[in-house]
């Protein structure tokens, strides 16, 4: 086994079986300026705890992997500079270099497994980017979700991606796509969008039990849950659509291609809405690790 | 464990070491319809019988995995309603819900490992559609076949799809695609194809041997057995050609997209061959179901 | 387990807990001419036992997975004609009809983990061809590399492939894509190309150890060393540039399609480069041989 620590709470959580969701540390290194990076990344794990689970950020400090970050190890990720973003191809070396790396979401679906955690907070998922049937640009978060046993729940994929072939993607490797309370998919800023949702549940009892009987029937993958951003902190799909248009138009005639193309996107949307996309962003992750916590609450007690 | 149960006929043969070979149920609840679907599936059922095998036809019923039916069940699937069509992604969330749900190619396979049987007989499997480069529609059967330690006897891939990059896909998956008794790849209502099979096998020993190889050396997948429609049932190549362009033509002018174009594609054929490709179909799932259950003598054959 | 036999180096290096490379054996079936692929062979070989390690080139002979070969029987599958060029798909068919075979890099990588082999090394992996993104054609190498806990070193993809792709699918794939003391992905006759790296390791070591810490990882798939070709037996890049554009302009011009076109392209670029090409593809497998040497023997290091 690999070199592994816990956070005191975890470590306690473990010991009693409570319910534990994990947490990336991308959106901490990746996500947002310093100090707002941290003090978002404590209200979501504050948002957890309240919920009566025990949050688990995952993070490679210094070759070991983390599960559970102390207040000051928080402190310390979110002021590093160029700590790296690792996902399953780039974490065992992360690791076996003694480096530091933040975990994407698939890097977080590969922790969560080594320490038995199920269930998995994020605000979206990678998945196919607009053009890869030219670029073939697909997250590996889509091939995670086909062979790690964790529950993602998240507010879709990033709206910036190609939905309609990530979801296309995640039916041909088996994924379950369940829509929480309503049919269409969530769209990560605004609540709905027109595409049917593959399958739907109203209850983190019921995912939890499609969770266990995935597990029961020896299937090796996870399910995606996508979570709706509450109403109220919605940006409406068509007020959202001509400010992905523009800012994509304004990136193919600037030329930015490859890995530039996501943080650009990003940023002109974030202008673009006047900080709207980052005050909505913050509201669906706390949304989802709500419903994450519930879900994991819900294993508990279906394992006693 | 999930909530599985077995026919009477198939728990004796489990107890007695019987050759049993799997069956799916899409083919009853959307295939054909009532009282020539529950025919059509006694009627292969007694084919597998007549062959020295026990079918195990699969459905899920109240949220429980039948490995094979009983006739009262059998006939109640084949009068149900709004019956799910279910494959890796919604199997088990069909399950946890105590849905009712057909079992498609892919579920199929997981139903029968579940139940340590490794012939499944079906007419065609899913693959590429027509338009995946840009669509990305591919089946999870593929995947299935991957993975899935079961050998799918079929009539090749269904004939609507994009064929030759239905091969690539499996070629890159590792996936053992042999044509049975011949050199060249049949295509569904067709003997035979211009399209080279990668394997050609001769005889349901020579299948079974390559299967338990292919267990032996722990490699994760099934094969495919591409098994040609007897001639004097298929409508041959030249034939059908004009009829596929014109369904798809047909397709594309009314602007039909996305889940609808397998059905609308499917009926207009039968129409325009007036009933030639239902004939067909049902003559090569029975050819299928007759080499399955010798392929399952073979096996149990060799574990002798 | 199936019937596999080791040559007697090969034996007692197992017995001794040595250090031992796996090599492949289409170069010698496919890549060159009697009696050169079998001086080529035998001096890859002796560069691996030169180096402190013991090779193991695989084959199936008559139906016998062999794990190293004893210089007769080298001798007589370098002058066999019609031997089968085995992928995952069709191994185990292959020893079950007692079939004969030289290994692809997928093939080869599963007889590695049969036998408990963690390093072996090849000239360049397969990966997407040139015009997938409407052919689907893509190395089940890919794949494997996903799925098979084998450090492959090689002098990356093969030059005639889409590079850019092949990388973005091993990056879906979470494949380590590791380039061996540079930052830039080697391109097989030339040293240097102008696409970053993902990772880049400087000493056996440390790829020793990052290959372990995926296995501890449980993670399933291996690690592709990207090892450059020295220097001096290089093809510069933009001497190999117009070479690459006129075999694959003559290709496209006589109308040379699916699996004609590796070996067309892989001729004219020998006579474009009056040989250089089979002689730098000498020199990069001899270097790779030599690197896979020195991680194998860290591996057997880091065990003790
Ligand atoms: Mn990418
Ligand atoms: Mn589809
Ligand atoms: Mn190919």
């Amino acid at each position: 086994m690999i070199n592994m620590t816990f956070s005191a709470e975890v470590a306690a959580a473990r010991a009693s079986g409570q319910a534990i969701v994990a947490l990336e540390s991308t959106i901490i290194t990746h996500g947002m300026p310093y100090p707002q990076n941290v003090e978002v990344a404590a209200q979501v794990e504050d948002d957890i705890r309240a919920a009566g689970a025990v949050p688990a950020t995952m993070a490679v400090i210094d070759g070991v992997l983390h599960i559970g970050l102390e207040a000051d190890q928080l402190q310390a990720l979110g002021q590093a500079k160029n700590v790296a973003k690792i996902s399953r191809a780039d974490m065992p070396a992360c690791i076996a270099t003694g480096g530091t790396g933040a975990t994407t979401v698939a890097a977080t679906m590969i922790a969560a497994r080594l320490a038995g955690i199920s269930v998995f907070a994020t605000g979206g998922i990678g998945g196919v980017h607009k053009g890869a049937e030219t670029s073939f640009d697909i997250s590996a978060d889509l091939m995670e979700l086909a062979q790690t046993p964790v529950t993602v729940v998240a507010a879709g994929a990033k709206a910036i991606l190609d939905i309609p072939k990530t979801l296309e993607v995640l039916e041909t490797q088996g994924v379950p796509v369940i829509a929480y309370g309503q049919d269409s998919i969530p769209a990560f800023w605004s609540a709905t969008s027109d595409l049917a949702a593959p399958l739907r549940m109203d209850s983190a009892a019921e995912i939890a039990r499609a969770h266990a009987t995935r597990q029961a029937m020896e299937l090796p993958g996870g399910q995606l849950i996508a979570n709706p951003i509450p109403a109220g902190d919605q940006i409406a799909a068509e007020d959202l659509a001509p400010v992905l248009a523009q800012a994509q138009s304004e990136a193919d005639a600037q030329g930015v291609a490859g890995k530039a193309v996501t943080p650009f996107l990003l940023q002109r949307i974030f202008e673009l809405t006047e900080g709207r996309s980052l005050t909505a962003n913050i509201a669906l992750v706390r949304n989802n690790a709500r419903l994450a916590a519930e879900i994991a609450k819900e294993l508990v007690n279906l394992k006693q």
